[in-house]
């Protein structure tokens, strides 16, 4: 297949979590408060927490980084470790998502 | 089910659009200049454009607006509804995506 000519310029990630019943305001929490932390990491850019008015249990993320590197290496914090503990146990089934490469637009460029 | 606690204060959309074969990059550039327009329209926070590297034909958009109002009068707009004009001919299949409402995080708050 034809590979494209538009050159990446960001990292991006969606990230969609399924909360346990009644867990979804207690990881929303955990999210808002990763937010906030990372919010001070090197690269990021967005990270933007939003719930699905159609089902109260899922938690979608929106993040923005200069690069995959920056991303990675906020995950090797001990602050993102111990929110990631926290979260883990309120998560129903496996949190989707996908990797991307960002091509531009407001918060890329 | 629970009602959430914690308020929301923005708008956020996820999208996902697969383009026909070969036309991928013509409709990342579609997405680029309505970026590029809608970053002039009230109320626009994010508007970035992510390709995903493990699907050449796929393409993601990340929206946040201060409003649902504001999101919905840029669409009435003539040069937007021109764009989605030539890219709908490009689009394999029905459009992705999830409405959210943003709670926080770096390009909510």
């Amino acid at each position: 297949m034809e590979k494209t000519t538009i050159p990446a310029t960001k990292y991006g990630l969606t990230g969609k979590f399924r909360a346990k019943a009644g867990q979804a305001d207690k990881l929303t929490a955990i999210l808002l408060e990763a937010s906030r932390q990372v919010s001070a990491v090197k690269g990021i850019r967005v990270y933007a927490i939003g719930r699905d008015p159609k089902d109260e249990n899922v938690i979608h993320v929106m993040e923005i980084w200069d690069s995959k590197e920056d991303h990675d290496q906020s995950l090797a914090l001990p602050e993102t470790r111990a929110l990631i503990g926290q979260a883990m146990p309120l998560i129903d089934g496996k949190p989707e998502g996908v990797a991307l490469e960002m091509v531009g637009g407001l918060g890329v460029d």
